[in-house]
């Protein structure tokens, strides 16, 4: 039996934009949101709302800035009840690009952050909460947070934030299924008033794993991208997890077609998923970044040389 | 802390013999062997015994046979204690192929067996005990196995045969880790005098998660393949596996130099992994074959069309 409590949040222009600058055409953009709106997801992430005083539009495509007339192009013409979510991090996003919810095409806002800035999520999130938006605050890299910190972190979030969900993120794929049960269910004993979601990332192939372990412990927020299109590693693929969930409001169908047609396309062009310096970054709970940038050089199979760089970096 | 009597099989030759016809270089074998050894790795499942009155060694390479010469070849010279394994299935093996285990370089015979040949499995498996090997029953396709006809098995597999192991094997890839559970928790339930193991495919990157649930729940023979390589899919990435496991005897770096430079190559000229049909086979429970004829043809991205052939099969 299917819990219908369970959303799906689609990701996959949003972390995808990872790693091409989010610089996606429209066309990709658009057939992506036309699939997920035949295939009944509830949210599409579609990008960041950075600042433009931080970050160039001559650098990086529309998506990491998500204007709300780009999001219309996008939108306009489709029937769909797939609603439309955007990300913004602390410390990155001017509060005044965003206006009230009433004048725009975005539903919800989720605010990315880490544990020690909780206080500036608490803000932000109330802040757009205010403005009329749906809300979530997402703590990333969990899997390096200290217990008493994230205790603290979930009871404010608990008390202080008018958040709608509280999301446990595994930026680095590192979790096992027994640390993200520990994690939810700690959240769940905290934190009574809001639902929870997940967010994995698949650098040791358990991003799905730790999706469906998040469900059986009542995490109700689910985050997939098509084909697993994410940063370096990627995330739980939707297509997977639509094959999981038994709510027949789900149509596998039209993402299948999109894989086929844009996904395998984009693979030969653009490289994400099961690559060693990734897993080898999840297995030692580190940021992918000198994986990526490994993976640009000449020795991006050298994977002994990358293994022992990253071992021996803690302990110097 | 870990728990010294996990033993770790790799099955790469074995399983990923099954996308070549078995037909792997001496070469590629013996360096395969050579990094198992100085990984520490318990067991390297090297082929098939399979009855040459069967399969033509025209059509078939060498480790479909395992002849003990063949596999003196790979070994001689390589100061391991990686003991060799190999895998006969029930109906294709000649019993008079396989010699006493004094004369052997094999250490383990692994006997397939799908439910309903139980009692022709146990036949096979006290006769290689009887000649001295060590020996396993691996229930395949026991997704598909009906409970009360499990439970029988299970109980001739305690009572009846030798075998030091009796493994649950998802050939389809379509266990979630709680099906998982329930297997292992069934097979420790009524198999008591022996130890259980898993061998999981990786159809929806699920092989890893069921392996470590499987460990969760005390079985203690895991089988994995360096870079996954392995039937369609394929299998629990050993990479994956030793990074998890915490038994200071495994040196993952012997691993990452051969994925580096045997399998980065073999994988532009051989496909297994996370491939879309291959995925909808585990979803819906099928055996790959269709999945793997499709990958062969003009149609192999044709996801749509082949998901509701596999969907429409059962309701005919």
């Amino acid at each position: 039996m299917f819990r219908p409590q369970i959303k799906v949040i689609d990701c996959t222009i949003r972390d995808g934009g990872l790693m091409n600058n989010h610089d996606f055409s429209d066309h990709f953009v658009r057939e992506t949101y036309r699939a997920l709106s035949e295939a009944g997801i509830d949210y599409m992430e579609i990008g960041y709302k950075n600042s433009r005083r931080l970050f160039s539009d001559k650098e990086f495509g529309k998506w990491k800035f998500c204007d709300d007339d780009h999001i219309r192009k996008i939108t306009e013409g489709i029937n769909s009840k797939t609603k439309i979510s955007v990300m913004v991090d602390v410390g990155r996003v001017d509060i005044d690009d965003i206006g009230p919810k009433k004048d725009s095409p975005v539903d919800m806002i989720r605010v990315a952050s880490y544990v020690k800035e909780i206080d500036k999520a608490i803000y932000l999130v109330n802040h757009f909460a205010d403005k009329g938006y749906e809300t979530t605050v997402n703590i990333m890299a969990i899997s390096r947070a200290l217990d008493n910190e994230l205790t603290e972190a979930f009871e404010q979030l608990e008390k202080e934030s008018k958040a709608k969900v509280i999301y446990v993120v595994d930026s680095f794929g590192s979790l096992y299924q027994e640390t993200t049960e520990f994690l939810i269910k700690k959240a769940k004993g905290i934190i009574k008033s809001k639902e929870i979601g997940i967010h994995a990332h698949n650098n040791q192939q358990l991003a799905f794993c730790n999706t469906i372990e998040a469900i059986i412990h009542n995490a109700n927020y689910v985050d997939g991208t098509i084909f697993g299109l994410g940063r370096a590693a990627g995330n739980c693929p939707l297509e997977l997890l639509i094959g999981f969930l038994k709510n027949p409001k789900f149509d596998i169908r039209p993402i299948l077609d999109l894989i086929s047609k844009e996904f395998i396309p984009l693979s030969k062009r653009l490289e994400w998923g099961y690559v060693i310096p990734y897993a080898i970054c999840g297995m030692l709970n580190e940021h992918p970044k000198a994986a990526m940038e490994l993976r640009k050089g000449s020795k991006k199979e050298n994977y002994r040389e990358f293994y022992e760089s990253v071992k021996g970096k803690d302990m110097d």
